[in-house]
């Protein structure tokens, strides 16, 4: 009897060793329905303001060299380059245009920038914006990435800037609608609060402070919209109602008390002798995911994510059928996508499925030829995506206990930023208006539950209850990447709106919005 | 009959999966004698040179000079900074100190020096010399790298410089030693051949092209000599009679038809459905060892390792009875050694176990802040030591059908240099000579049958068959490391050489050497 217990224990332990081995897999979550919502049901904008849209035909040489004046201003919020010129430009630029109110906002980091059109209106739109940019390595770039000079390419005339699309060229595009409105018909025909940061690209760790200080009066506010372009190279227009939250981390082996070199790198022969926290960062890391890179090892790291909602179903339905794999994989710039996969595979795996993602790792020596050296410190950044469900606190408190229980307890983790996902229903008021404008000017429109990148939308969505929809015409990319491009003016042809289209539908949406 | 069998099989599978987990252990040398060679039975040198001495005794301000005139020009070959001029200067010195022959010899890489003695004796003293040295990271210095500054510390007056003791201080101070002996007697008691690399920190890959091109004169030698500072800071004196060979190479995964990213880092949130290179990178390195770093997972890789040999062992029994612990992870730079290793154990598995060590590691964003990438490339630079036994070729081969085997094809591997161990025997007449000399200055002698370190010596005693033995008192530390010194006046009470006695037992060595 002893002796079978005995056996059988063994049996459940080597079994959970093979279990441990191979790990959780990734959820599969299946979409129960083939209907997919049909955007065209929407009646299209059918406002026209045609003074409006001459004013901006004919102002849009000075719209144009006002992106460029945003571009060429470096505002690089991780380095703090340029950061208060920025801020102070777009807080002069929103008086110029006519906002009563206008101010920088104190926020412990970077400042945000505040403003309020009081159009005695009815009805108010709060418009989120970010006024920082990625770094850029400049050796990368074909045109100097602060000179946002106009480049033909095979779309047309683009500007080539950091921040060309991420997100200086949108939100400017934005406000030169607005300009032209007050222009031609002397006001807006709804109120428009901007509540603008310069930590966006840093993960927003301080947005929460701008909300704090005009939560009242945002509560007021009828939804937010964030100034984007989401058209595709064929012209297609993509409709984002959501995104994934994010959670932004250090990892860092250092010598100490439990070994490794103490103060300094030290000779490499020693490391028969001495641990290495190099190899150790990489034996941490590495117990993260699957050999693949692809799935996270971490115990209990799906568990609550929320599956797509019956409307989620048929967005994505929608979005399956229209889908290019051609261009799929050339937007991301990969020749395959993990697994294989294409369609609402795909597509469910970009947005519901968290990620475990290396953005940089540094040790030792790296640079030319040999060096012998037995490194005392790394570090690797680390980011994983979150969809609804998952909290960036719970996920670093898996991560951590994950590595104390296989024996990392000396992997230090610093905590960079952390928020959760944000989510918008199609069938909010905001979202059907953005729907009926791009139903006026785009053949076809795509809309997607959510992207699988993130910004701090909660604040609006979770927090104060708005729809928001990231909105407007018009095709970048290159964003977190070198020869970042926005385009202006589209070759003949080029099925993609210009920087005047964009503007123009701006228009519409702000009319639409004010039921006008 | 089947139901078992399918039951044995089972259980075989999960014992293998256990065992693979597991992995391999590094082997264990039992040493199996505790006699110790005992160096004090080599009578101490009994010759005396006091012309010599007190010449050396009266020109030491400028023998001092001499040692920083070398240091200060930088030469290092990994950055090829100063190689030329750092030949050069080799070159002349060894003209003025009146070699017949002097000249630079090209080996496709940096050039080699070589000189010739001819002082009619019979005997032959072969001298290897390096005249690189390693990069610096200057922010890292409390002296200047390159400024070879005087600088007052613990132990008296050294000179603080990158070279200092690896291995600029110890080679020159060695022709100081010869040019007494000439400005005295006229000329050396026996001829001596220098054959130096500009290579050395690169792995030597050249340096078979000089001994090429010299060979059949190199194999009239009766020994080789490396000039060395061996002294520990009590004073005690480590003779070293071989050396690890070494592997050194880049492990790089970049995006490709396998996926990840092709040509650029792009978007971090496209992590859900684009493989990571860096992971991939990562998760090669880690499947190299156990999760503490310190065993090799590559199969076989500890195979063919020559075990202590009775010669061996009682050197490392001696070494172990001299050795102090606190000193030893002093001169690590560590609280610990791996697994608390001490005494006879630790000399074994410093000088028996081959190592897998990262001497640099990068990719992506290593900058300030958040930057939400996925890079397209990470690199590794990677080395072995390898004890006697094992051949960098072999080791190359086992790694790379490692990586294979685990689905790691994809990882590029480009070897940087490789050469194996060298070993030469207690017994020699060249190490009973310098057995001798350090009986005559040195209290405590302890000998190690080879250190952790790698040096192409196997080119003497592999291919031309001859002793070599790297010998010299003095002390030096921070070789590969910012801070670097050589001790040159001992402040009173300190029982390290000086420099002037560093010359005077290199010139009692060349007279033991020609039977003098």
């Amino acid at each position: 009897m002893r002796r079978t217990l005995k056996y059988v224990s063994l049996l459940a332990w080597l079994l959970m060793i093979v279990q441990t081995a191979a790990g959780q897999d990734r959820p599969s979550f299946s979409i129960g329905t083939d209907e997919a919502y049909d955007p065209s049901v929407v009646p299209a904008y059918a406002g026209d303001h045609q003074d409006v849209y001459s004013h901006i035909d004919g102002s849009i040489d000075q719209h144009i060299r006002a992106l460029q004046r945003w571009m060429r201003q470096p505002s690089i919020s991780a380095q703090n380059v340029g950061i208060h010129e920025m801020a102070d430009m777009l807080r002069d630029d929103l008086r110029k245009i006519g906002f009563q109110e206008s101010e920088l906002v104190a926020t412990g980091g970077h400042p945000g920038v505040w403003g309020y059109y009081d159009a005695g209106a009815e009805r108010t739109l709060l418009v989120y914006m970010m006024y920082d940019v990625q770094p850029v390595n400049p050796e990368d770039w074909e045109s100097p990435p602060f000179e946002a000079e106009l480049v033909e390419n095979e779309l047309g005339r683009v500007i080539m800037a950091r921040g060309a699309t991420n997100q200086k060229g949108p939100e400017r595009a934005f406000l030169n609608a607005l300009e032209s409105i007050i222009a031609v018909e002397g006001k807006l025909p709804l109120n428009v609060m901007i509540a603008a940061e310069g930590e966006e690209e840093l993960g927003s760790p301080n947005y929460a402070r701008i909300v704090d200080a005009y939560e009242d009066r945002m509560r007021k506010a009828d939804g937010v919209l964030f100034p984007m372009s989401v058209q595709s190279p064929d012209g297609g227009t993509n409709m984002l109602l959501g995104v994934k939250g994010i959670l932004y981390f250090e990892m860092e082996a250092r010598g100490g008390p439990w070994g490794g070199p103490q103060t300094a790198e030290i000779h490499g022969s020693w490391k028969a002798v001495v641990d290495s926290p190099t190899l150790r960062l990489v034996q941490a890391l590495a117990s993260l995911t699957t050999a693949d890179g692809n799935t996270i090892r971490v115990p209990a790291y799906y568990d609550g994510i929320r599956p797509p909602t019956e409307e989620e179903q048929q967005l994505i339905n929608g979005a399956a059928a229209q889908r290019d794999e051609r261009q799929a994989r050339k937007a991301a710039g990969v020749e395959r996508f993990i697994d294989d996969l294409e369609g609402r595979d795909a597509i469910v795996e970009m947005l519901y499925m968290p990620t475990l993602n290396i953005n940089g790792i540094w040790s030792g020596y790296t640079g030319e030829g040999v060096k012998t050296i037995l490194p005392h410190i790394a570090t690797a950044k680390v980011d994983s995506r979150l969809p609804v469900g998952l909290d960036p606190d719970r996920a670093l408190e898996k991560i951590r206990a994950h590595l104390d229980a296989n024996g990392f307890a000396d992997i230090v983790i610093r905590k960079l930023s952390g928020y959760p996902a944000a989510q918008t229903s199609v069938h909010s008021e905001l979202a059907q208006a953005v729907i009926s404008v791009y139903n006026k000017y785009s053949q076809e429109l795509s809309i997607q539950p959510r992207i699988g990148g993130s910004a701090p939308f909660y604040q609006f969505t979770e927090r104060l209850g708005l729809p928001l929809v990231p909105a407007g015409l018009g095709y970048g990319r290159g964003a977190h990447a070198p020869n970042e491009i926005y385009l202006v003016e589209p070759a003949p042809g080029v099925p993609i709106a210009g920087l005047a289209e964009i503007e123009k539908a701006y228009v519409d949406l702000l009319f639409a919005l004010a039921g006008q």
